[in-house]
């Protein structure tokens, strides 16, 4: 600030976003569609004075400050009533995903030393069961809605939210990594606040007060992309939705009109494979944002048939999460259907705000050429710089944080994830993806599922192994999934062996564990290995 | 920041804007339209090149971060490059209106301590004449192309923008005050970020990376709305034009598909009169955004029988400017066209980042009931907080700014400017809309020009007294003109006496001077006031 003149300060507080929805939007719905298919309605003028008397409710027993609040909860009004409620008196909100593994449940509440914890009753047995693992917790509160309603009831809304610097934490949320414990990343006020500026624009989710967003992403999966955030910035409908079925989730889309929507590709095909099925529609849905992982090329066809517009985004934990997001860009009128598919289904280009590059093995920056692929790095304000409790930086000395993906930056502005960088083999000093591979392989009738490891090679330092799942009753053979693997990646790419196995491990969220797989075949040897070295 | 962990420090700096467009939106074009008629085309690479050289260019001539920097210059890539090149080596551009009075002229150059100016051809004359008022300024560039390029063929691109805080000032900007002297704006670099953050937003501008825009409004006003900033932000492509003629206007329109534009009613005006007469058209218009003084209901109407979405914004140059604008709001299907034309003929309603209050005159909030009405405050991170050199704020002990304006807010969220402050009428008790008894008065056929100003009144504090330029060849009677307000007004309303004068008195910005009508009328006395007293 200059001392010879100023603009006002104001600092950028999450909770100017629900301040802001109570004044300028406060009869606009917050909709709840709950486990047991029951509806319920509230609006942004309650979801504020509930806000405040849970803000309330939680100092009475004693929370304080800076004090971690958990929740372990699926998407509903009660549970974004009290990420604004635990924000609002200063707490730092700390979401839980009800599906990581019960270590990984006991590391990080206790990591977090959360001093409460709000919870769904369908999460209840666990709860119980985790209890004694959890000791820095001294409250439970069931988010049952007479239970919870009961609690608020006590208080009143006279309260005036805790102020303070933008730079304080106001949530945390733990990343599922597939090695070492899992990692906090402490989102403050101003990043979240930049993040749902960004987030808003049209170029990224495009959010107006006619909007009616329905995120298909958890709550405690980074946020729910930031939508419970982004729909009170622009006093759009919020629908919530705590049952993922794809019938129950129709039904939701075309009862309450949801223009936009968001989620991961998963999801979508139940959806899709639904409606297929039964001829419904996803009636006024105009927008679908596709993140997670990537979207095969049909989806996104079938999405465009129907005048949905996508857009593939790519982000993490780390970043908010949005770090890009596939916008259309100008003169995409004169684009060929096949070119704009092209471009949906890479995963997005850059906003403003994002900075990403790729690198090399030695950090050397790589072009931007679509053929080159290197580590993925990112900067800016919505982008981690330390983890939670962490001795040291997560970026280097140029305030670079590497993603752990491996990516292409295209020369139209789009990248493209091709492997996570603890999973790409390294073979002769070139990068084989390893999901292009298992892309590739699944392909092939017969093969259900794939995964391509790296195996340690006396010539080659990694050479790919392909471990495949037969669909039921397949006898799909090696030679004829290498025939067709040939006729989709480079040769040099062929893997140097196929295995079959019953089953491939996966992780608390459903992604490929090549952890493990890596471990079981930690002492693997190609049969002609040997051989090759001779060659 | 806490101690515990950390998001990536991340300034908000202008020049990050320029930065984005060049990595992400090199080739994106910007066009200037000329005054000779002539089109250039540049893109943002080659704008942030430019901006390079002309950083270089400044410091060469002893130019220091924190000296201002000033333009006197039309809408044109130059001066575009002007603005990134000042501030990117930490200089203050300051726009300066060349349509100001040349004792204004000589005051903000002289309050403002410019050291170089960078001025058009077209006001070389100006210029000269002014040199000897201006004993600060060092350094005068004229943009001419050649000798504009010449000057920073000099330099290379070899650059590296000045970091710093962002609140650090970055432009300045003088208020065309009717009373005083100007008065200075201080915009940050923060404070311009988050405008414009919120500027590209679906609800306000709306600009997507496809999006052809082309301002209507000068760059020394408000830094044309802030266009100039959103541009690049979003990778836009930028359509400036110095000449403002409807015939030139509509033809770049068409020639280079603009899709979205903001100006005053006044230019549009001349437009759509031109488009009636030649029956040409806006082309790819989609978005107009309207601000500076109210628009009429039937220009309204003409926008939106053509497909075109109008936007109603509401702003100054100490709200940078964007303090409203008039998004279509939930519901908007069901309003009838009436009522939509009610809703977008106000003055747009509150984005967020902005807070609105009305007061009475005892500072006392009142209702956002539509009928209501009271002195305009506004809060938020881009309004003013305290003037260029100014001994103290611009805001109320709780950081309200007031804006000068009389308004009433609506329950459905928008806000209606009835008149300014200083020019309302206090009957009574009660106030008088200046404004709506003007724009009521014009309506009357033989009624040219109207003004509507306060006259000492022995029983009712003020009445009002109407100002009439008749058309050429009217006969119009004041009894006539009555009985035309009396069917548009409160009875109450209606002035004490209606005079007429050949000519009204105006602003240097176009605008009615009631400041010195209230001078030359200072003595009047109503023909019936004497004898009122005694009823």
């Amino acid at each position: 600030m200059s001392a010879l003149g100023a603009m006002q300060d104001w600092p950028l507080r999450v909770m100017r976003l629900v301040d802001h929805a109570e004044r300028e939007h406060s009869s606009r719905e917050v909709v709840t569609a709950w486990a047991d298919g029951s509806i319920t309605r509230t609006n942004w003028g309650e979801i504020a004075g509930q806000a405040r008397r849970m803000a309330k409710a939680l100092e009475r027993l004693g929370i304080r400050r800076g004090d971690r609040v958990a929740t372990l909860a699926m998407n509903h009004a009660h549970h974004l009533t009290s990420w604004y409620g635990a924000i609002g008196m200063g707490g730092i909100l700390h979401t839980i995903n009800p599906r990581l593994f019960a270590d990984q449940l006991t590391y990080i509440a206790n990591h977090a030393e959360d001093r409460i914890l709000l919870y769904d009753k369908a999460f209840a047995p666990l709860v119980e069961s985790m209890k004694p693992s959890w000791p820095t917790i001294e409250h439970y509160v069931c988010m049952d809605d007479g239970e919870f309603a009961a609690w608020l009831a006590g208080e009143d809304d006279d309260y005036r939210w805790v102020d303070g610097d933008e730079r304080e934490p106001c949530a945390l949320c733990y990343t599922s990594g597939t090695t070492g414990h899992p990692k906090g990343v402490l989102y403050e006020h101003r990043s979240t606040m930049l993040h749902t500026l960004m987030e808003v624009t049209p170029d990224v989710f495009g959010l107006t007060a006619r909007s009616v967003v329905l995120p298909i992403v958890p709550m405690f999966h980074a946020n729910a992309w930031g939508v419970p955030w982004a729909a009170p910035m622009t006093g759009c409908k919020l629908v919530l939705s705590a049952d993922y079925r794809p019938q129950q989730m129709c039904e939701l889309f075309r009862d309450e009109g949801v223009t936009h929507s968001a989620g991961v590709p998963t999801i979508w095909m139940g959806m899709i494979d639904y409606i297929e099925r039964t001829g419904t529609s996803l009636s006024e849905l105009k927008s679908v944002t596709i993140g997670g992982s990537a979207a095969p090329r049909a989806m996104v066809e079938w999405f465009r048939a129907r005048g949905i517009n996508v857009g593939h985004a790519w982000g993490m934990t780390e970043t908010s999460p949005i770090g890009t997001c596939g916008a259309p860009p100008a003169g995409w009128e004169d684009f060929t259907d096949g070119e704009q598919l092209d471009y949906i289904t890479r995963q997005g280009r850059i906003p403003f705000g994002v900075e990403l590059r790729i690198v090399d093995d030695k950090d050397r920056e790589l072009p931007r050429d679509g053929v080159a692929t290197g580590r993925l790095q990112v900067r800016g304000p919505w982008v981690v710089k330390r983890y939670f409790k962490a001795e040291e930086d997560a970026t280097d000395a140029d305030g670079w944080f590497d993603t752990g993906d491996v990516a292409a930056l295209h020369p139209d502005g789009t990248m493209q994830i091709t492997d996570r960088s603890k999973d790409v083999i390294k073979s002769g000093g070139e990068w084989i993806s390893s999901i292009e591979l298992e892309n590739a392989a699944v392909g092939c009738p017969g093969v259900a599922e794939a995964a391509a490891i790296g195996i340690v090679h006396p010539k080659w330092d990694e050479r790919p192994l392909l471990l495949v799942v037969r669909s039921e009753g397949s006898n799909v053979t090696p030679a004829q999934i290498q025939d067709h693997l040939a006729g989709h990646v480079a040769k040099w790419w062929l893997p140097d062996a196929i295995e079959f196995v019953d089953e491939l491990p996966h992780t608390a969220t459903g992604k490929l564990s090549k952890k493990t797989l890596r471990e079981q075949f930690a002492g693997y040897r190609f049969p002609d290995a040997v051989a090759m070295v001779g060659r």
